[in-house]
């Protein structure tokens, strides 16, 4: 199987200690799948294009809502392979219960990317805030040092807002989304701007991570890990700046560059 | 702050090698959040109980349903921590907005708690399949061996079905959840029995993973990070073994024993 038919290249500024240098590297696709059920649209869900008619099938089946291969009569992929129609026996109950419970599990980001690709517009970012890598690289080392219930049990994500005074307002959750959703939240009802500050996060930078950045207005997100290619042209489009693999004194810069200055 | 309350307390058997030993551990409290806006609830969260207020409010200011703190009125907390009321203004196109698009995004499980714990009923699992500890250890290797996109981006998750015969069926994608469903997917294309394997996840055990398993009749589910307190809590109430921080020779169950067999 060739799987590198769903890695993007993109060009970055890879920050190594004092030096800066142009490389390409090499993100993950994410795609929106559409899943019909008997005609009817019954979900759509951000992945990896691939393997499309046993993921709509499995969630199904996980779902309660197919009990059974038996049941299905036919599986269809469209031609682009963004869209899955499945005809099938269905179970009702777990196909109304699937959205009337509104339970988002952890790493969950809901509706997010279907407002911001929808019905809700989004200035692009214009702050002037600029940061040197040094200090990026400081609170990355400070962000994993001071994470007590990570150091207890190894099963939560974290989320950290440094304001331009040097002021950091942390959150813990299993979720990664939940990490961000709650430290905004704790700025939003301290009064504090973010629109000048640097948002890091210890999760994967997949677009709906991104659009929560967006929607704050927060310039700059760090994360240790990678992020997806749908996540790097979110950042590019809203005129976020994108940092990954933020560790010790290196650095990807995806998006944006300008806001990280080394004077 | 006193974060040690939302530790929970597990008795487990910890394997070394050629020992077991049972061991108290500690996992991470999981817990439902309900948000009720202006008298409607308007989402429920599978999250940390912690910083409730600000959760909620980041959440609906994160999907532009909320646009400041100047908008709201109130917010109150209940006394168990587990429901947050918001009086405010609100953007009812976003509203509206939020469940309309039906999108999962990476790491999402969707309606997958409320199916379990409302309208289905899952048998308790009683399947007499056991393993051996070393061939745990083996295929947790070759899990990790053998991920090519995550070599090559860092940012996919991965799950494998090993079954009965020794043979193994892997998925990769960016969200946990999905590389579940692509392979339980893959297996039930295959006409394969799921009632007699092991699931291999690269993600943590949080409880929807754990429902997963349950839904699919797998009787073993491994990981080699941590599984929050509702993931082992649900592990045990469906009859399924629960594996987590399996690491070399190394592993930790926390729940059915049994089925690991050393001879």
């Amino acid at each position: 199987m060739d799987n590198t038919k769903y890695l993007r290249k993109v060009i970055i500024d890879k920050v190594l200690g004092d030096e800066i240098v142009e490389v390409e590297d090499v993100t993950i696709e994410e795609a929106r799948l559409n899943v019909y059920l008997n005609g009817n649209k019954a979900i759509s869900m951000m992945c990896i294009p691939l393997d499309q008619e046993a993921h709509a099938l499995g969630f199904l089946m996980s779902e309660n809502i197919i009990s059974s291969l038996d049941d299905v009569e036919e599986i269809i992929l469209s031609e682009d392979g963004l869209r899955v129609d499945i005809k099938a026996a269905v179970d009702e109950d777990s196909l109304e219960n699937l959205y009337k419970e509104k339970t988002l599990v952890s790493g969950c980001g809901g509706g997010v990317t279907g407002n911001i690709s929808g019905s809700v517009e989004v200035p692009f970012n214009q702050t002037s805030f600029v940061i040197r890598p040094e200090i990026i690289s400081k609170e990355v080392k400070k962000f994993y040092d001071q994470s007590e219930l990570y150091t207890l049990t190894g099963c939560v994500h974290k989320a950290m807002i440094y304001l331009e005074d040097g002021t950091t307002i942390t959150s813990e959750d299993i979720g990664r989304h939940n990490a961000i959703d709650k430290v905004v939240g704790k700025c939003k009802l301290q009064g504090l701007d973010t629109t000048k500050s640097v948002l890091f996060v210890s999760g994967r930078l997949s677009s709906e991570m991104v659009v929560k950045a967006v929607m704050h207005r927060v310039p700059i997100i760090v994360s240790r890990t990678a992020p997806t290619f749908l996540g790097v042209q979110t950042a590019h489009n809203h005129g976020l700046t994108l940092i990954g693999f933020a560790r010790g004194k290196k650095m990807n810069i995806y998006t944006h560059q300008g806001r990280i200055n080394e004077k």
